[in-house]
């Protein structure tokens, strides 16, 4: 028998723990279910005689190698910065560690120790950092066999609600992601390549630089850059490439919205506002216009914004009542904090909404001298709110990525990521019987490749 | 004999220097020039029989403990950064020291030592920190003892060019002052008060929301405002005040140009560009634009910052060489960094070209019942090259406030900042003999105050 221990219960563990052991059995593991929440634990493992609900917690550093000491794997399901202990440790007793999260300076520095020790660490076993490596590098690698070469790559992520589920939301958006992240996103600015070019944008440019996208079956979406593509030129071997470009996922009108409200100022994270215990989110709104008392605050945000009376830009910032004559209710806060509570209020999914995720990649290249450009899609929608597609994306990853290492599919040792074939093949395979997929749209013969600027 | 140490001999202790060698045998001094450039103490002291010129290394613990003990009083020239072991050593040593630099945490520090020592530390004795908060105190306090209650204060200071030398130049703008905080000015946003509200500007909006100016006599000017407004509150006693203000000058024009490179996003200082060996300066801004085969630079820009075809904005960035074809020439860069080099190519002052320094104080006050603004100006115009504005507004600050130490007439002890009427009464009627003096425009009575959005 091996002994599987999953660290963490929380929400996005909840399909993980049923493919684990749902599998339990034919592959004689016993799973053990770690969380600070021992009721949540029991809940997970729902009586399963393979599983086993313990409690833990994260800074409990004795009880934490107990646990590994027991464990043939460990499947963390930490938030990020609380990887590395785990990892660290699980290295230094023999055991295979598997996680969703990007590798850490702190997890490479393990590299040297977990192959001495014929260790597995694997990392970015999840959707985003995940599905993207394992289905960008098949196409690509595909294509290169098959003779082509590769001119350039852009590929979009995006977790929204499913499309039955958007009510009157008129931004098409509600949070199925860590909100803070959705709330800072783009801070910094972006770089990318295109055409051979660097090209740079600055945060305030960036949601007024969206690129339009349609996915056959879905409609229609935006997708707004990513901050750093220039380091995927390496995970994927497209250093010759033209183009690389890493983006994130929005219904159309999101990204020229959500740009009213950066130019406004309120995504800002470096301050804290002097009065916030007083203030109303339409003082809130107020701060960042001129002073003018013979002027509404609605007429100051379309003349400063310069919106038409029509404008679909004014009627989103609206109807998240960022207008209203209602307390904030907090007294301490950045201008972001404020924005996000307004936010969780306004995009929080309702009883029985499903979530939705959507990846697309399009890819041009060169074959027998002609020029292609290919798109290929991933949408899976939620089961319920307990499973929802972020939950299952990112769990049926980590589990199948946890499974083969145990049944020596992957023999791989050290860091890891997959990006390389004896990985995402097997992988993805298994994940296609799970109906996670991508879909070719018909292949485009493209114009000779101009020069250019 | 009283014995003065200069450290610094660089081009803002010109006038510093030729003052305290004026005041020297009146009032039996002794005037050391310290400065790792000897040949530029040489030059300075220009064998005046008061004067001596001595090498100095900023980074000589030893020789700067030796030159300020045979002191009575050192004048530290040098950057802001390096002023604490000075002023820590003069603490020491029961010397006084005077610079024009802002408080720092360091310095504030030697409150209680200095105090114990019976020393003056005497700070921001420049003319921004400096004449500023000299010439608002005198002011605010006046009509404060005629009875008057503030209810607003606005500010601006400008290091320009002189009306007589902007040449061709539309930005009517030369580098005066440092360079790099040109560049990076406003970064991180500002806040101030206006009407009894907090506002709040994004860097990204800071340069399209400047005010409009006049200075009798010198013209029009646009004033963009200063980072932080609000500790001015704490300084000049306006706490309860509706408006408070600072900002800097520019002339007409300049705002909105550099609004345009901020839009671009030429002003960040935050990451190097990844390969700016190979960049000429059009290559630079091209970095900034969208791709576009069939598009030109000049195209790009006008459709991207939506300018017109007689565009001013326009105009002034061609003028800067941003569109030539020419190579940068460096070999690693900031965005902000090459925008500077290129700034620093363009906007030199030419032989013979002389600077000016403006500043303009608006008040808002009811008396009597009724409510009026006052605002009054101060424009200094340089002598040549070595005796600008800016090292006369400063040198013959920070001088007089050495001499009124001196002599005794500053007897205050401890940390000491020039807005206390015992400091800045005596200094400001100095200043006005050497024609530093604010004129003011006429009164105008305003309409009684609305309530005000």
């Amino acid at each position: 028998m091996q002994n599987v221990l999953v660290i963490g219960a929380g929400k996005s563990s909840t399909v993980l723990i049923r493919y684990m052991l749902e599998q339990a059995e034919a592959h004689d593991w016993k799973v053990r279910i770690a969380d600070q929440d021992l009721s949540l634990c029991e809940r997970r493992v729902g009586g399963h005689p393979r599983g086993e609900a313990v409690a833990f917690d994260a800074d409990d550093d004795v009880r934490r190698r107990e646990l590994i000491e027991d464990a043939d794997l460990v499947i963390s399901m930490l938030p990020a910065s609380l990887h590395p202990p785990v990892a660290s440790a699980c290295v230094q007793r023999g055991k295979h560690f598997v996680s969703a999260s990007y590798v850490s300076g702190e997890v490479r520095d393990l590299q040297q120790a977990a192959e001495r020790a014929g260790v597995t660490v694997l990392n970015e076993m999840g959707v985003d950092p995940g599905i993207d490596h394992m289905s960008a590098m098949e196409q690509l690698e595909g294509l290169r066999r098959d003779g082509a070469t590769i001119t350039s790559f852009e590929t979009f992520t995006g977790g929204l609600v499913a499309p039955d589920y958007e009510g009157d939301n008129p931004w098409r958006y509600k949070f199925t992601w860590n909100p803070r992240n959705v709330v800072l996103a783009g801070q910094g600015g972006v770089k990318f390549r295109h055409n051979r070019r660097f090209k740079y944008i600055p945060y305030h440019k960036l949601f007024a630089r969206y690129e339009p996208l349609h996915i056959e079956g879905y409609g229609e979406f935006e997708g707004y850059p990513n901050r750093d593509s220039l380091k995927y030129r390496q995970h994927y071997d497209l250093w010759d490439v033209d183009t690389i470009y890493r983006g994130t996922l929005r219904r159309p009108g999101f990204c020229s919205a959500w740009d009213a409200l950066i130019q406004l100022g309120l995504t800002d994270d470096t301050y804290e506002l002097e009065d916030v215990a007083d203030m109303t989110y339409r003082d809130f709104v107020n701060a960042y216009l001129w002073y003018d008392k013979d002027m509404s605050v609605e007429l100051k945000l379309r003349a400063y914004l310069k919106l038409d009376l029509n404008s679909a830009i004014f009627d989103r910032i609206a109807w998240l009542g960022l207008l209203e004559r209602e307390p904030i209710g907090l007294t301490r806060a950045t201008p972001a904090q404020v924005l996000q509570k307004r936010l969780e209020e306004k995009w929080a999914l309702d009883e029985g909404d499903k979530d939705m995720i959507a990846m697309l990649h399009k890819v041009t290249f060169t074959q027998d001298g002609k020029h292609y450009r290919r798109q290929t899609n991933m949408v899976t929608l939620g089961e319920d709110q307990e499973h929802t597609a972020m939950a299952k994306t990112v769990g049926l990853t980590t589990g199948i990525g946890a499974k083969l290492v145990l049944d020596g599919t992957i023999s791989r040792r050290g860091i890891v990521i997959p990006t390389v074939e004896d990985v995402y093949a097997p992988v993805l395979k298994e994940l296609r019987d799970h109906d996670i997929r991508f879909e070719e749209q018909p292949l485009e013969e493209l114009e000779p490749q101009g020069e250019g600027a």
